[in-house]
C-alpha cells in the first residue's frame, strides 16, 4: 500500500490520471469485465450508503415515499413522448430474447432464436415512461394528489466513453416522481428539490454549489424547464450534480393520466422528476482529494477516527489498548464511527500510510510515551497538520474537530471556487482564460444558436441560470445583443 | 375502501384468490405491463424496507460489507460452471443490440442492426460468475481472506408463470458471496448465515421455519450442499424462505481464484452464497393474514399504531387531539412508529377496514365519551378484540401489547404447523393425505429416483432432511429399503 501510495499521480501533472488511479488505491471502484460497467467495491459502497441513507431520510422528511418499478421497458413506451425519445432511446441496452441453449456444436450456450420477444424490452435509461404508465391506474382524482414517490435503482444509457463513477453505462441513483393536482404545487416541489440536493451538497458532501436553471439546449429530455446544481471541481470544471425537472404536464398527456380536479372536470396531471447518482462519488473525490489520496467530509465519512497504537512488545500493546478501550466506547456513544487497528500484520507507517489514502478524517496515534504523558497525537487529514493532545477529555475535542474539519473543507472549496469565478465581458476573453478552467459569469443572449457556437469553439457549456443572480443590463459577450443577467459558462464533466 | 375490503375473497374459498386480491387490495404491489414484472407499491416497499434494514444490520454484525456487481453478465461467464449454466441460463433476458434508431417509416423507433453486441450480455439470474470473476483480482493470499460481501441487487429469471413476489421475473434480493481460505471456515459461514434467516424469520417475520439441507435434486446449480429455511403457508403448502449454499471450490476452479496459503502454495478459494428475495413479502403475507386483509407482525410493520379520533364538530376534534398528541410523542419517543389519522374526509368506518386490510397491528379510537372517561379504546389486529384502557400510561401499555401480538403471531403459525405436521409411514397413507396439504415426516431411501417418483405422482417434494432431525432406523415409505432419518416432504410454493 506504502508503494501504491508513492505512485499516486500527482494533481498538478495530470489531473485526470490522478482521478482514475485514486477510484483504483483507494479501493472504491474499478472497471469490470462489463464494457463500461463498475465494480463499487466494499469501501466505495460504504460511502453512497452513507449519502443514501442520508438522501433518504431527507426525502422521507419531505412526504415522499419508496417504490419500485421494472427494470425493463417495453420499446414502445419510449415513443409516447416524443421529445423524450429523442434524448434518451438511442444508445440503450436491448433485450431482444428471453432464452438460451445449448449450443449444438458444443460451444457452450447459444442465444435461442424461437424465444425472441414479441416486442422488444429496454433496461431504463430513467422511469418517466414505465411510471407514468403505472401513474394512470393510480390517479383518479384530486384526492389521489399529490403522489410522492422516489425509487432507489440501477440504469443504463450506453456511454461510449467511460470514466468511472462520473459516466457509466450502468449507474446506481434514486429517481424521484411526483405527480400533483396544479400547476404551482409541481413547480414548488421541483424548486424544494433542488434546494433537498444543495442541502445535501453543502452540509454533508462539503461541496458548495450553485443552483440554477438549464438552458433550453441542456433541459432534460421531456421537461418544461430543469433546476440544476454545478460544482466546481479542483480543476476548475463544472459537475452538475442533481437536477430537478418541472415535466409540466407532458408526460401525463403522453400516457393520458387524467384526475378529477376540485371542480369535477378531467384535467392532465402535473409531473416533476429529480435524481441524483453514484456521480456525487466523483464530485465528492474531486472536490477535496489532494496528492496523498482520498480527503473525506466527516459527515460521509464510513470511518471518521481511526487510532493506531505503536508498540514494541505484546506488554505495551495491552497498556496502550487499556488506555484506548475507553476512547473508543466514549466516541462511539458520542456517534463517532471509529477503527482501532492493533493489527500486527501491518506497521503503523504503512497503516498511517493507508487511512490517509483512504481519507479517513482523524487519525491518532498512541505509544509508550504518550501513555506516560497522558497524551495522544492528533492528526487532521484535510490539513495533514499533527498535534500533541491530552487524553483526557480527548472523545469530545474529536468531536469538535471533526466538525471543524466538515467546515472547513466546505469553506476550502468555496474559496477554491470563487478563486476561479470570472466576470468576463468580451468573447476574445472569454475564450483566453477558458482554457486555465473556472466559472465564467458573463451575458448571453439567450438564443440556442449562440450557446452552440460557445460550445462549438470553447468547449463549454451553459452550466445554468443561477436563481439568485440579479437583473443587470449588459450585451451578450458573443453578439452584443441585449441581455438581462449573467449566466454560468464552463467547461465540465 | 370498505366496499374492497367486502369484496376480499375468503382464504377457506379460494386461498390462492385470496392472496392474489390481497396483494393488491393491501396496496403491496400490482401487475406491471412488462410480463411477469411487478410494481412494488409504496406500502408494500415500506415493509421491504424494514425487511432489509434489519437483515443488513444483521449482516453487518457478522462482519459482512456491501458492495455492487454488474447487472449485465457476459454470456462466456455463465459456461464456466457446468452445472451452473445447466440450473440458469436457460430462462434469462438476453441483451444483444445497445442502440434504437428512428424507424425509416416514422413508426417509432426500431433496434438498429448495426448496434449488435459482439457478445450477448444476460441479465443477471445471480451473481455468482461475475463475481468469481471479479474476485480473481482481489484475492492472492490467505491474508486477503475471508472475504464477506454482500450485495442489495434486481435480478431476472424469466419464469412462465408468475406470482407476485412468489416468483416475478424481475425480483429484488441480497445475494450474499463469501471467499474463505479453509473449507471448514466455508462451511461454517454457510451454517451461519442460514442461522442468521432463521432468527430473521422467527424474530421479525414471527414466521417458524424448520431449518434443513437439500437433496441433492434441489441443491443450487454449482453447489455442494444447500441448506434452506422452510416454512409452513396457511394452506399448508411449504414456503422455501432462505437458501445458503456452500458452493466448496466449483466457483474458485471455474474462475481460477486460486490464493497463497500459509504455507506459500497456491489452492484454490473456498466460497459460499447465500440470498433471500422478495419472496419473503409473500410468505409474511401467507403466514398471518386472515379474511380481512393483512396481519403484521409489529417487528416490520410501517405503522404500529393507529389512531382514530371519533368526533362530531371541530371542537371535539380539538379536545381529542389534545389528548392524543402527547400520547403520539410519548410513543415515538419509544420506538414506536405510530399515525394520528385525523382526516376529515374519510368516516371512521371506512379507516377502521382500512387499517384493518393494512394490517396495522394496533388500532386506538377515541372519542368524546372516552375522553370524559379517560378512556381509549384498543384493538389488536391479530385478534381483533376490543378493549377499553385507562389513557393514563397507555403508551407503555401499548409497547407491551405489540410485543405480545408479536410473540402470538409466531405461536399461533407454529401451532398451526404442528397441527399439520405428520409422521406418515406408507406411501398409501401418503398419498391420500398430501392432497390436505402439510408437511409429512417420512422415511426415504436418499435416492433421486425415488424423489422424482414421489414428486411426479404427488407434487410434492423433499422440502428438506432437517438439522435438528434424530437417527432413526426406519425404512423408505416408498421402496422399503433402509432409510435412517426422517425428511420434510410436502407440496410447495
Amino acid at each position: 500500500m506504502a508503494k501504491e501510495l508513492k505512485d499516486l499521480t500527482k494533481r498538478s501533472e495530470d489531473y485526470s490520471k490522478w482521478y482514475n488511479e485514486l477510484v483504483v488505491k483507494a479501493d472504491l471502484a474499478e472497471q469490470s469485465a462489463v464494457r463500461g460497467c463498475m465494480v463499487i467495491k466494499p469501501y466505495g459502497y460504504a460511502i453512497w450508503e452513507k449519502m443514501q441513507q442520508t438522501l433518504d431520510r431527507m426525502f422521507k422528511e419531505t412526504g415522499v415515499q419508496n417504490a419500485y418499478f421494472p427494470l425493463l421497458i417495453p420499446k414502445s413506451f419510449l415513443c409516447r413522448e416524443a421529445e423524450h425519445v429523442e434524448g434518451f432511446a438511442k444508445e440503450c441496452a436491448v433485450v431482444t430474447h428471453y432464452r438460451l441453449k445449448n449450443d449444438p456444436e458444443g460451444n457452450g450456450v447459444i442465444v435461442d432464436p424461437a424465444a425472441r420477444l414479441e416486442e422488444e424490452l429496454i433496461v431504463r435509461p430513467t422511469s418517466e415512461t414505465i411510471i407514468w404508465g403505472t401513474y394512470k391506474n393510480w390517479i383518479h382524482s384530486y384526492r389521489d394528489l399529490p403522489l410522492l414517490i422516489n425509487q432507489w435503482a440501477n440504469v443504463m444509457r450506453w456511454e461510449m466513453r467511460t470514466r468511472m463513477f462520473l459516466r457509466t453505462s450502468e449507474f446506481l441513483w434514486q429517481e424521484g416522481h411526483c405527480a400533483h393536482a396544479t400547476a404551482e404545487e409541481s413547480e414548488k416541489r421541483t424548486e424544494q428539490m433542488i434546494n433537498v440536493y444543495a442541502d445535501f451538497a453543502e452540509k454533508y458532501m462539503a461541496m458548495p454549489v450553485i443552483k440554477g436553471v438549464k438552458s433550453a439546449n441542456e433541459r432534460f429530455a421531456g421537461a418544461v424547464n430543469t433546476y440544476t446544481i454545478e460544482a466546481m471541481m479542483q480543476d476548475g470544471k463544472a459537475l452538475q450534480s442533481g437536477t430537478s425537472h418541472n415535466l409540466g404536464q407532458n408526460f401525463a398527456k403522453a400516457f393520458d393520466v387524467t384526475f378529477m380536479n376540485k371542480e369535477n372536470k378531467p384535467e392532465y396531471v402535473w409531473a416533476n422528476s429529480w435524481g441524483v447518482s453514484t456521480r456525487l462519488m466523483g464530485a465528492l473525490i474531486m472536490t477535496h482529494s489532494d496528492d496523498n489520496g482520498l480527503v473525506l467530509p466527516p459527515h460521509l465519512a464510513p470511518i471518521q477516527v481511526v487510532i493506531i497504537p505503536i508498540y514494541k512488545n505484546n506488554d505495551q500493546l495491552a497498556e496502550i489498548s487499556k488506555a484506548v478501550n475507553p476512547i473508543v466506547d466514549e466516541l462511539k456513544k458520542l456517534g463517532v464511527s471509529v477503527k482501532y487497528d492493533d493489527a500486527d500484520n501491518r506497521r503503523p507507517g504503512f497503516k498511517f500510510a493507508d487511512y490517509e489514502l483512504k481519507g479517513v478524517p482523524v487519525r491518532l496515534a498512541i505509544g509508550a510515551r504518550d501513555l506516560e504523558n497522558g497524551t495522544v497525537e492528533i492528526m487532521r487529514r484535510d490539513t495533514l497538520e499533527k498535534e500533541t493532545m491530552a487524553l483526557e477529555g480527548i472523545a469530545q475535542r474529536i468531536v469538535a474537530e471533526l466538525e471543524d474539519i466538515q467546515q472547513s473543507l466546505f469553506e476550502r472549496a468555496l474559496k477554491l471556487r470563487e478563486a476561479h469565478t470570472y466576470r468576463v465581458e468580451s468573447y476574445d476573453e472569454f475564450k483566453n482564460k477558458i482554457e486555465g478552467g473556472g466559472f465564467f459569469l458573463c451575458h448571453w443572449d439567450g438564443t440556442p444558436e449562440t450557446e452552440e457556437r460557445i460550445k462549438e469553439e470553447t468547449k463549454a457549456t451553459i452550466r445554468c441560470i443561477p436563481l439568485d443572480s440579479e437583473e443587470e443590463e449588459g450585451v451578450c459577450m458573443v453578439t452584443g445583443k441585449p441581455s438581462k443577467r449573467r449566466v454560468v459558462i464552463a467547461r465540465a464533466y
